[in-house]
């Protein structure tokens, strides 16, 4: 009985997670609207009622979307640099591994908070719309928190603001990923790359801590 | 018979004029998609059939809404420009006007073309999306030529990249449009005229020839 009830349980697991691989590669194109309960179900061949059970409404859909797509992000962008010690090296790795994330289309339309930043950006107020503002924050937030702990371990110049630092290199990735999804080339990543470590170089107290981008 | 012809010629220039005004503030906000015909003769108080003899199909109504804040965008941000001599210190001249053209919503929802330019750049094809792409493409030919401009009269380095600079420069004013519309608020504009300006100081042959951004 209680291997029948576990069987259960995994299979809703599962079924769960591929909604939410679905959800997230829809929202990634057509933004978090782009979603409906019954467009999932049909996609993914199961009932209405089985996505219905599982999310209860479009809102706890759209905001398990998010919150899914925030465990991508930080799988591709995040965590991978905790392997580089604090410093220059570090603020690279993780604008190198982003450039990766957004070139290599883990979301087929490109950055998935690029996309739902520009969907709710001028309108509704809520859940959806504070966990996205959230999510940019935190991750604006993690660069700075970054670049602040090279400027402490002494890696990176003293008179360097964290805050600047991380909105500048935070512009050439999001641009880089517009553009590359708007003209369809791929050229704005090697330009974003080459701004990144131009930057970087000029802050950096070696700058041989900053591997050339191409 | 000729006063009274150029009369209704007048009316229906007039008209056209509201409706596009009226289709640039929502499509800067909701993007093309949110314009209507019957929207828009609704909220303008005439006929649908008069915005449909002005326009004949939503298609057409949203390549004039296009073309007409391509318009508004070249009398903010291009035009004002050619007061300046060729030089970093036209650049600036571009980039602050853009920084108030987005920070004064002349567009309700921030910048037309960030607006639209996420709307349709993971999706479709067709003549508007090719021609929000060439707008996008003849914003940034415009900065890169000025750059251009800049080294050979050379009031910037000679090893100055202008397709670099000008992928910046767009970066950082592209970002803090997006940023001041997500958190609501302004400091975003401030780092990117800081950016900026250091940016554009770092390649001047004269460093005076950017003004403080404070």
């Amino acid at each position: 009985m209680a291997q029948r009830t576990d069987g259960r349980v995994e299979r809703g697991n599962q079924t769960r997670r591929a909604i939410l691989g679905r959800s997230m590669q829809i929202a990634s194109v057509e933004g978090l609207a782009g979603l409906s309960l019954g467009r999932v179900a049909t996609e993914l061949r199961i009932s209405k009622s089985g996505v219905f059970a599982l999310f209860g409404s479009m809102e706890e859909l759209q905001l398990a979307t998010v919150r899914a797509a925030i465990a991508v992000f930080v799988e591709h962008v995040v965590t991978p640099s905790a392997e580089q010690p604090a410093g220059p090296g570090r603020l690279w790795r993780i604008c190198w591994d982003w450039i990766g994330y957004s070139r290599g289309r883990v979301f087929e339309g490109g950055c998935f908070f690029a996309r739902v930043s520009a969907e709710f950006d001028a309108r509704g107020t809520g859940p959806i719309r504070d966990l996205v503002a959230t999510a940019n924050r935190d991750w604006v937030g993690f660069l700075e928190a970054t670049a602040g702990e090279a400027v402490e371990t002494g890696s990176m110049r003293g008179g360097t603001d964290p805050a600047q630092l991380a909105f500048e290199l935070n512009a050439f990735l999001d641009s880089a990923n517009l553009r590359s999804l708007l003209h369809g080339d791929d050229t704005a990543y090697d330009r974003a790359a080459v701004a990144i470590a131009d930057r970087l170089r000029a802050v950096a107290t070696d700058p041989a801590d900053v591997p050339s981008p191409t």
